[in-house]
């Protein structure tokens, strides 16, 4: 192994314990050879690279739905948790830990079922818009399909994701079970202010309800206004047909809501006065404040981040050169910001925010990092376009008790110790 | 069926034949009401909806790595053509007549191949850079991940896409086969600029010559100054690792540049004074010229377009409200317009476009459109930042030649008849 002369121009950390410029490697030439001295390995740079067997042969013919290697098998959504006396109750989680960018690939995306995965045959699917209107309407696939459509790029985030971060200690997982029932696309479908002009809203109208096909009848109500503002009905999930598990062949989306209310397998739309008060809006996704009573209606998230990379289920192999990347987002706006701390929050430093950053989408931050090997806490804290700051988790509990097990935003901790294991911990 | 007291109140069309104003469907009530008159049919609205038996039953569990319904079995890569006597040759591509949205989901990104899909174990992957540098270095895919990365959503398109457009007479295939060589999606990579950095390029250096771990070792010369301004080397697409078609575990990518110089499965760059004059840029992948010379190195694409609903393989049922929807995309820059005719060019009118329309990303547009039943010719015309306006076939074909193969960017044309078959037709 050749030694690098530059190896010891080491950039000057503008926080604790390591971190660097986000602006380091728009710079040129020695500044960055300097920053990642000693990490490119020349180990065998003048002689012959391999000749592998996939280099002398004819590979198969690509499929027609192309899949990941083989060799990606550890890359699938996990952490399903479905108790033997209810089947088909839980929810797959997207391996945030192995991914990167913003936009969650279809096969990844998070899903919460309530009674597993109907298998809908989209020419028999309806979707009946009645109730408070002028002139019930009922569509089929292909009637939505001629409909004027939009396309956006929105997260998608279950009430309950982080919810362990309610918990006393802090719980022994990854990124994927902690963080992962949040994930991003492009999705494309019919403004629900357009079906509802035309069915005719009736002026006394305040709420709707909305219910999916599946086998729970899965029910939430919406406030009108956020129909008439910015809700669709989406029928594409970056670019092809929604998912089986997102909502196959249509499901409303309501962006920034929680991810509970934007039904699946959309059937009905049931224009009220008032809520319905569902079963799954008073036994379920309702917040427990600490007084034992209960906040009901919650529908934005707070601003929340997460650092990805380096994360739990992933390991430190040697000091030197790494880049901290993760994701933020918000129900409130887009985000105006995201600082890191490699010091469990004495100090901090503005990462770099992948751009564009878009309204109610998944925002990707990167920070160049340089780890002398010395045990180091990381953590990450959003900023929304409102002002709003992630809180800490003492200052989350001390907010919402702990029986909240909804919304939970806190900052979260990775510690790191000096063999580069990397666990969850409070800080 | 109960009948609409508004459908005759038609929104005045500004082209011919029926197009309508972009912004119709931003406007409320009446006006939207009346353009989709006679559409949506409330044929048991009153009614209860039928009872199926996904709703009465509990579904399977969700995959870990979840693909589309059984019932989109029609949305798959097609178009494949290999020849007896040479396996692996062909390219699959994107069925856009049945996507809708900007990005493209990763089972469905094309693939242009040379030797098949190789099967390649990322961990004896090994990535060479030497020639004119100070420092040869090489690199694993472990060393690559920790270098900071960049994210963009970038359109990818094969230098052959619609280069059936140059033939004397209207090939009768649909966009799949037409244009369906293009793509797009958020690729995740490290800046090249950076690795050369490290390497030490030599002064005297001016070109790379980038080859493939394929058994066609695929090979490609790029200048230096692209190396160094946007190139990178993608390790992720929609957030995922490439998928085997794409290059997995590591492709070159070069924005706006011909596809096939985007090597994939990158596995050596070699720092140049001049090209390579490789195999797959002398006896390939040239433009013959009108007088039977060549042109080499021809690296960005013009201005392209194409409507992709309604377009061949689809049909139109009956007369009444549709949505004309297309891409548009450039290698000279983001799309500053696309205009719309449903006369065969007589006359226009401009689509939206969907937002934010990205450099060197497709862009979605949309146009709303009243079809009377009579037989019309649709055309779509980008038009991109650098003011640059797609030409007529006609105009292609005087100042390419018929036996340019390449770069086909004209306007294409879909002709639809009074049963609402869709043809392609030259007009």
């Amino acid at each position: 192994m050749r030694k690098r002369s530059r190896a010891t121009q080491k950039p000057e950390a503008v926080a604790g314990n390591g971190l660097l410029d986000r602006r380091l490697f728009l710079k040129s030439g020695g500044a960055v050879g300097a920053a990642l001295g000693g990490f490119a390995i020349p180990d065998f740079a003048k002689a012959e690279l391999p000749i592998e067997p996939w280099m002398t042969s004819v590979g198969p013919n690509p499929l027609p739905y192309d899949r990941p290697s083989r060799f990606e098998d550890k890359a699938v959504r996990g952490a399903w948790a479905s108790r033997t006396n209810f089947p088909g109750v839980g929810s797959l989680r997207t391996p945030h830990h192995l991914l990167t960018g913003t936009i969650t690939p279809n096969g990844l995306h998070f899903t919460r079922c309530h009674t597993g995965i109907p298998d809908i045959d989209p020419d028999k699917h309806r979707l009946l818009i009645h109730g408070l209107v002028k002139r019930p309407l009922v569509f089929t696939l292909d009637d939505l399909s001629r409909y004027p459509m939009q396309s956006r790029i929105y997260f998608l985030e279950c009430g309950g994701n982080s919810e362990l971060l309610y918990d006393d200690k802090p719980a022994q997982v990854g990124v994927m079970r902690l963080c992962g029932q949040v994930s991003c696309a492009e999705w494309t479908g019919v403004k629900l202010s357009l079906l509802l002009d035309e069915a005719g809203v009736d002026p006394k109208a305040q709420w709707i309800s909305a219910e999916g096909a599946d086998g729970a009848g899965m029910t939430r109500s919406v406030p009108l206004s956020k129909c008439m503002d910015d809700a669709f009905v989406a029928l594409y999930q970056n670019g092809e047909r929604l998912m089986p598990s997102n909502g196959y062949p249509m499901r409303l989306f309501l962006p920034g809501f929680e991810g509970n209310m934007q039904i699946k397998h959309l059937r009905r739309i049931r224009v009220a006065e008032g809520p319905t008060m569902s079963r799954d809006e008073t036994s379920k996704y309702t917040m427990t404040r600490a007084d034992g009573t209960s906040s009901q209606f919650n529908f934005s998230i707070e601003a929340k981040s997460v650092i990805t990379q380096p994360s739990p289920d992933l390991m430190m192999k040697r000091p030197g050169f790494y880049e901290i990347s993760g994701l933020a987002w918000s129900s409130y706006g887009r985000i105006a910001k995201v600082d890191v701390s490699a010091d469990g929050g004495k100090s901090w430093a503005p990462a770099a925010l992948q751009q564009p950053v878009l309204d109610l989408a998944l925002t990707r931050f990167r920070l160049p990092w340089h780890w002398d090997g010395r045990p180091v806490v990381l953590q990450s804290r959003a900023t929304d376009a409102s002002g709003y700051t992630q809180p800490t988790r003492a200052q989350m509990v001390a907010t919402r008790g702990r029986w909240a097990n909804y919304h939970a935003n806190c900052i979260v901790s990775w510690g790191i110790d000096e063999k580069g294991e990397i666990k969850h911990v409070y800080a």
